[in-house]
């Protein structure tokens, strides 16, 4: 077994049978020891939240899987906090697909003109360049075609997914009296034939959950969703 | 006549008439005394850099009004350094739209993992929105129609005018041993059908042009293209 990446969040080992293993860590992004699931440094570490973020992975991927959404999950092993996966090709170097409920985070920054915090919105998908060093720009589909990370028919494919996905997610949650502002994911080509599926963790760290004016942290969403 | 908006280049007075008088400053956009046409704040003041950007607008706008090309312009008073335009509606408070033919400024910012610098553009638009408190953030198609900014076939006129306009501008620079790298536009709605028609000045201060290797100063480029 082979460390081939060093994640913020994940490590990264191949296994012997081409498939993938990732190690939940419990490290989470942020900026001044403050959870931010839209930050690109690790802004803290919480004891218990890399297994809590698998057991959510976990419970959406079987989901997910179970429907017939494509993804890279295979099996996970809360005990070591690990998961296998199939392998997949990124789009470039990585892109981020957001679905956003409610204009908060990045998309307040930007529109704050226009639109004030908490506004609703309606499964609003837009994708962003994996890129730390620019602050993981926004990209058009025009630009993703233009740059070859993606097809036009590939974004539609990705954006119709993504809200597919962000449904999934969002009813779940709303199971438990909780409200999903906002959500990223990742997404890669998986398989001999290079269908588009979900990849990378579903958990607190990819996503804003609020109990009515409350938000909810990565580890007590975990505890609320399968406690 | 009333003095009713100070911009960065530019003051706009109401005239009787309904229409408005821009009177155009020797103050241009950059950052630290360098000229940048993508920056926010007056970064310096060239004497004589108003009358030269009126004296290339008027080139363009007469250029494009005989073409039918819808604009704005009315007129231009050289000794005065003011232009006579028709009132226009913005949309929302204001978008830029851009068109390039190489991979420089924000857009060499945003992707520059993805291409090299002065990496040739198939006259790729982008709108962003004016707000200098957020930088103008990029904005794409779907999010302008959903902040209620602009339709998306609105977002089509627009994005075809900035290639035609662009064209046109590219084609002049190039009769005289130009390249025109970037060029942005402004866009509102004009007349009683409020049609889409090109606003602001064309000048040295919206474009980036180039003589082979050498970036081209908004003076000079006014001298050399009308001598």
């Amino acid at each position: 077994m082979k460390l081939t990446y060093q994640g913020k969040t994940k490590d990264v080992y191949a296994l012997e049978d081409g498939n993938y293993l990732l190690k939940f860590k419990d490290d989470v992004t942020g900026t001044d020891g403050v959870f931010d699931p839209g930050a690109n440094t690790v802004g803290l570490t919480i004891e218990g939240v890399g297994k809590a973020g698998l057991r959510l992975t976990k419970f959406f991927y079987e989901k997910l899987n179970s429907m017939g959404i494509p993804t890279h999950y295979v099996d996970a092993d809360i005990e070591n906090s690990t998961m296998t996966v199939l392998p997949a090709t990124l789009f470039g170097q990585g892109v981020e697909v957001i679905c956003r409920y409610r204009a908060v985070g990045s998309f307040l920054k930007r529109y704050g003109r226009y639109i004030s915090e908490g506004h609703p919105l309606d499964a609003y998908v837009e994708v962003t360049l994996k890129d730390d060093n620019r602050n993981d720009p926004l990209i058009t589909d025009e630009a993703l075609e233009m740059l070859g990370i993606m097809t036009k028919e590939e974004y539609k494919t990705l954006s119709d997914l993504t809200k597919k996905i962000g449904c999934v997610v969002k009813d779940e949650l709303s199971k438990k009296g909780l409200e999903l502002y906002d959500i990223k994911f990742e997404f890669g080509r998986i398989g001999e034939d290079q269908h588009i599926a979900l990849i990378d963790e579903i958990s607190g760290g990819n996503m804003r959950a609020y109990k009515g004016e409350e938000y909810i942290e990565p580890l007590k969403l975990e505890q609320i969703m399968l406690g």
